[in-house]
């Protein structure tokens, strides 16, 4: 079995990716540390603390903000838990450990912790699990509870989740005095799994796959909940709820396709893989690698997004990737991230990194600002900021950072996700190393008893050069690094020799017995091409462009308006210009094209004159760093000439 | 001050409307009989008969339906009012007068009219002007009873309306005790006006004029009335209410750009034309100018509809003209038409006629399936079944015709059009006559005391060739006929000989002494190239065929899947098809383009091979006539090459 090397272990300083995780700890967590205390003014307030406060008894008035408002408090705790790990900062962790005991004294004597069911609902307790996202942010708190003690050691909010899991465990499952019910929002499941491995309480184990497996059968849990009587519809949109937004409409084992909302999505087929792993079930890990298939092959967004109806945030159809107007979610990247991260850990195939970095490096990067306190919610690929305007079909759609969210999954989604980035770095098992992602980082590892000290050294993604130093005492391991998809020419040298190494399910490996060694990889990172499927009606006859992992996208601030009036010559060389001055320093791709002249005709259609395609340069930037220079427009796939 | 002729003196028989008013009487007006009476099985039950009766005490149970139920009988009566004045038939004639009598006795004392407050919330009546629509229910009784009298000189309907009308113009103006209100979806407006008309009771234009000047007033009477303690919200949509949704944003005469809920703009635009008309209101008028071109200009689909977002079933902002996520009602056409007619007839400029041509031959049209029972809501312009499902963003748009609707104002609506087509033929002044629309028929009329029979025969759009024959004893009138702006090479004769005439203001005029004289009058309708301006984002490079008036599009039965990999070679020539077979007769347009290859990568992106192009026969089909051969793809906008 691998596993991610521990957080604490990784230490990151990569100038690519510095620009984020630098923010985290001295922006993004003290200013979303404001917004949950309603700091933040002209943000929408989140009262998440608040609620807290009043449910411990400690503050009067009217519990606010979504059912699950509760999560937004735990992922900035898991957030602030990665944090620590890489910075240690005792004010923070003084601060964090006040909201864990705060956290504690609102949780019900039974164990039970939802500020919106004890404060409003309190007979309604585990009523409308379709809705009620109780068991969503039971997940939340215990995924922190675990970052928490793996990075601080402490035991406080470990014992304040075990007592809700605990709670949990006896209210759910098969027996005859137990709910037969499992989460409408998916998540429960994979933190029931992680608490299960800290903890190695089997019952934690047994009741995520009670809720993967019970998910789905007939009768459908969820129609039937709705049906008794006292159901309080919490969300008026799901009168005529379809068992497929929250993947109940088919036991899991049968499902080919990815449906329903796209976060629910992945985090579900997160513990799928995490209990095919642990049970070495075959039958579970084949279901995973079809639902991923299906995604990545057909329902993804060549940015790495995923959910292609801004209505109910979710999959439609195989090849419907609209551009303007579908959701891609920030948490769906991070979901997709997580799902992919655990298929390339339990089936050593590297290629499922491809679309994990297509994610981090593209829709994950383009959901937080340079400044650290802006975020998307939605990752259009194409932007035209006039129409995205509000009580329309474009209204979830902004052309420009929000400072928070009504609902605010994702700021804080993205904060964890990029205080964890170390996680993916690296695969240990056994017999030695995956190097997954290339980012500069500074590790040491235990092997068999064997001190591991390693360097990996890189300016990549502006250049594709990797160097790998490695100081140990003659032992012998495999080094296995992952050659990305996108490129052919990889080569790789050992102390300054050339090797001849296959790359293999996504890697090469070099066996070795390793003492004080170099190992340099090399690959290209020309700028490419992406074409789109035809069966991609949004998209025919469009190309996007690519360099590394990046993929590229147009901005109305280097290209001028009205960016759909351009188009790429396929025929044209893709010029590389390194910009050190923007974005802290970026690679944009110039190409030669065409741009329909502007008609002085006013009307929106005409029979005379038809519009004349005049030369013109293109301009491409990181798609990852849109919107950062203002509101304007914005083009990810270009009309191929 | 132009007029239409007389409904009951225009005689159509048209090869190309026939197939349409044909299925009035025998088809249409039956079926919606069956529907209005809940007897049509699979079918969203109406209730709506079920409702006068409930609400005239001779039946017991619920009111149901929407808010707005009751105007679908009102625009039903409408609908046999015309068609009992093309086609009498005595058996239907007694079916309405029952109707209506039904209709009377659901009436309440003081004249109050609606089963939904008279039954549900009998104490919030005139309490929520902003979603309740009782004016504009209201409007379609006046609308329907004005047309049962012109058509059958019967006065009991037109009695009940003026109780209702009465009791509206007492209840609502600028008096002390008086409600300062006005309708959140305009319609009473333009019908009080046309109540106006007939009676001649001044009280129903100043309520009229009222509604209309009050709109838009601050404080905004919608937010206002909201805020009163008591308001029930029916539609929690609006919760977060934008006054541009009902036009209430400005007032009237302050508004450049039609906004909102494009049905409500165009009913209320068709009021305003009528109150410039009649109170000579040149500042009124320049208004209605302003909105007109600003809709035709820039936010009008080539198929003459409106209403680019699905969400609020609304006008967006300039040039934003999705293809496969617009609203584009029926009922949006059918006002637009109507604006277009007043704006026609007030001005005398056959270029409105244009659009109006455009609406009806294209959008309006392709609202009714050839069978005369199935009926499109919603005209996408590009459609792709499989993406079409439910809970998503593209739930409103369906790729077939369909049975009725639980909120079904466009069939009835549908119904009244077709069966008032003559009202778009001609308008007659004292001067002469104008002949608007090539549509076959034989009519007469007076003109200052002298009979004039006029026979216009033609089998218009197949060709361009209109004869006009006139009987006449030696009257001197001018005979204007519209030349349509995509016929730049027409030609008229007088008796056989070729007359110099000159297009001015949309149509030629010829002034003669009628006695027994024929006018031919000719222009071509080859095929043709219509391009979109490259401001519309969503069209950029992509060309659209038409011909006449008849805007074409492509179906997956004649040009195989996925559409959208087909481009159109702007240079191949256009070739016409005759296909008596087909639709009961149609001109089908062939060319030639290319077709991207079938990818053998199930990718929905890849960066080998790209997709190739490879000749393509491209066949064209009317837009009205599409979805009439099962479920299918359909694109009007073709990729250019």
């Amino acid at each position: 079995m691998k596993q991610s090397l521990p957080l604490s272990t990784v230490h990151i300083n990569d100038s690519f990716w510095n620009r984020y995780t630098a923010l985290i700890p001295n922006k993004v967590i003290p200013y979303q540390w404001e917004i949950l205390n309603d700091r933040i003014p002209d943000a929408p307030p989140s009262c998440c603390l608040k609620n807290f406060r009043i449910a411990a008894g400690e503050e009067t008035g009217e519990r606010k903000g979504t059912v699950f408002q509760d999560s937004d408090a735990a992922k900035w705790l898991e957030a602030v838990a990665y944090s620590l790990a890489g910075k240690p900062d005792p004010q923070l962790e003084k601060t964090a450990d006040d909201v864990i005991d705060l956290i504690g004294r609102a949780q019900e004597a039974d164990g039970y912790l939802n500020t919106y069911f004890s404060l409003k609902y309190p007979g309604e307790k585990w009523k409308n699990l379709t809705e009620g996202h109780e068991l969503y942010c039971a997940g939340h708190f215990i995924e922190a509870a675990a970052a928490y003690y793996e990075t601080t050691g402490k035991k406080a909010f470990l014992a304040i989740v075990c007592r809700l899991a605990d709670l949990i465990c006896k209210t759910f499952g098969p027996a005859k005095d137990q709910i037969h019910g499992y989460p409408g929002h998916p998540e429960i499941e994979l933190a029931l799994v992680k608490l299960y491995r800290i903890s190695g309480n089997r019952s934690y184990l047994d009741t995520a796959k009670y809720f993967v497996e019970e998910r789905g059968q007939e009768p459908n849990y969820f129609i039937e909940e709705m049906k008794r009587p006292g159901f309080r519809r919490i969300f008026p949109e799901f009168s005529a709820y379809d068992p497929a937004y929250s993947q109940s409409h088919l036991p899991v084992r049968q499902q080919d396709t990815a449906e329903g909302h796209a976060v629910r999505a992945v985090y579900l087929y997160c513990a799928m893989a995490d209990l095919a792993e642990i049970y070495s079930d075959k039958e579970l890990l084949e279901r995973c690698v079809i639902l991923w298939n299906n995604i990545v092959q057909k329902r993804m967004f060549v940015t790495g997004s995923i959910g292609s109806s801004g209505f109910w945030e979710r999959f439609t159809v195989d090849y419907d990737l609209p551009n303007d107007s579908n959701y891609s979610e920030t948490c769906a990247s991070i979901g997709l991230a997580l799902f992919g991260l655990r298929m390339a850990r339990i089936t050593g195939d590297g290629s499922y990194i491809d679309t994990v970095e297509r994610a981090l490096y593209n829709t994950i990067r383009a959901g937080i600002s340079l400044e650290g306190d802006r975020y998307f919610y939605v990752n259009p690929l194409e932007v035209w900021p006039e129409n995205c305007i509000k009580h329309s079909s474009r209204s979830h759609v902004k052309p420009v950072r929000q400072k928070w969210f009504d609902c605010a999954c994702c700021p804080t989604n993205e904060a964890r996700t990029l205080t964890s980035l170390g996680q993916y770095i690296y695969f240990k098992n056994d017999n030695g190393l995956f190097i997954n992602l290339f980012i500069q980082n500074e590790t040491s590892f235990d092997l068999n008893g064997n001190s591991v000290n390693l360097s990996l050294t890189t300016d990549y993604p502006r250049t594709g050069k990797i160097r790998i130093a490695i100081k140990a005492r003659e032992i012998s391991f495999s080094l296995h690094i992952r050659i990305p998809g996108f490129a052919d020419d990889f080569s790789a040298a050992l102390n300054g020799k050339h090797i001849n190494v296959e790359k293999q399910k996504g890697y090469i490996t070099i066996d070795h017995i390793w003492d004080d060694d170099e190992v340099m990889v090399q690959f290209s990172l020309k700028p490419r091409l992406i074409y789109a499927n035809p069966l991609v009606r949004q998209n025919c006859g469009k190309i996007a462009l690519a360099r590394g992992p990046e993929i590229y996208c147009l901005e109305e601030t280097d290209n001028g308006g009205n960016l759909s009036a351009l188009s790429l010559d396929p025929q044209s060389p893709l010029e590389e210009d390194w910009r050190p001055d923007l974005f802290g320093g970026t690679m944009v791709i110039k190409t030669r094209g065409k741009k329909l002249a502007q008609s002085k005709n006013p009307e929106s259609f005409f029979e005379k004159n038809p519009p004349k395609p005049e030369t013109a340069e293109l301009s491409a930037v990181p798609y990852g760093l849109w919107g950062n220079r203002g509101a304007g427009e914005m083009l990810v796939w270009i009309r191929g000439m």
